[in-house]
């Protein structure tokens, strides 16, 4: 089998996840570029987004499916925990991240401040002003969920770590998340041992708009 | 162990899921009512979202968690296929169902025409008319993707196909749906198998607004 293909580009926080799951699973991957509106992508992803994802003739998108498929296709360390309740927990928070963590923080917050400049658009400071409470809310319950726990589900790293990762990277940077961040010690506290992994320094993004 | 407990209303999509996985897996379960915007419900969800679900000490939030629970932690019939494929596949057309299709389907057009009404406030039209394209595209590529297969994923119904049916159930009544649903072939095939099911009439919901 050839090796695996992500198609992408690395400031993408859910390119940055699949990554994740490729270097903690210690398989070798192509990072193939591939930007929104290209043709090229119209026939990988019929909705436009990335990652999507080949591996031989298995082409899938959407980086649930992708991280699921590197979990249980390779062999290496698993990023799934046994149990029915551990991994139930683990797909409750990579919901939680996708639907409460990253439309704030990614989609309103990040985009305007480090998206919107590049591409020569002012800030919307009122969009940033709103999703600010939906933001902490949402990691103040991730945060309480890290009180006794060095890892979101289980005993050792999943898939939900990987997903928030990215997510709380750019966080970091940027105003909103300087302020709120030291507030919540528990999550600072897994960003740590999560920034301590090979695997972080393996996928550290260029800068926005940078290669 | 008690039997589970889900928590909602039986008129919500995401509610029907996770009924129809317990009626597909054959445990027995309770329907305990719970609305939007109650402590209860604050309790249970942070997000305050339905449904909600506890089994014995095992409280968990987020339907596909809920699902994933169901279908690892009873006996009963698999609703995950087997093969690291397949199984991504299943994954790739839920992520599809809640980003791509429930947004125009739900929580735009069916809640404008069955929700909004109840509330003595007027359907926003268009609304309506911008979800119809969306609607149209994702459920095309579904459509697509049933061509040759009686399922979403694998040989036999997964997760995947009991997210989408609450969905169909409700486009179907409605203009938007009465009008497209028949260009889509594959989908109205689909559909009549899984109204066949026991789990269909099972889980049945009472009219928007009834008992």
């Amino acid at each position: 089998m050839p090796e695996p293909i992500v198609f992408g580009f690395p400031q993408s926080t859910y390119v940055r996840t699949v990554r994740l799951a490729c270097v903690e699973k210690g398989i070798a991957y192509t990072l193939e570029p591939l930007r929104f509106s290209s043709d090229a992508l119209a026939e990988l992803h019929p909705f436009g987004r990335i990652p999507a994802f080949r591996h031989g003739d298995v082409s899938l998108y959407e980086t649930t499916a992708i991280c699921r498929y590197i979990n249980t296709a390779f062999e290496g360390p698993s990023l799934v925990p046994p149990g029915a309740a551990d991994q139930a927990r683990m797909e409750q928070w990579i919901s939680v991240i996708n639907a409460y963590v990253d439309p704030p923080v990614i989609r309103d917050i990040v985009v305007e401040r480090l998206t919107r400049p590049l591409q020569g658009q002012p800030v919307d400071e009122a969009k940033c002003s709103a999703a600010t409470p939906r933001a902490a809310h949402a990691l103040g319950v991730i945060d309480t969920a890290l009180t006794d726990q060095a890892f979101l589900s289980g005993d050792g790293i999943s898939l939900a770590d990987i997903f928030l990762l990215p997510i709380i990277y750019y966080f970091r940077q940027l105003p909103e998340g300087i302020e709120m961040l030291p507030s919540l010690p528990h999550l600072e506290t897994w960003y740590e041992r999560m920034q301590n992994r090979a695997s972080f320094a393996a996928t550290t993004p260029p800068p926005p708009g940078g290669r």
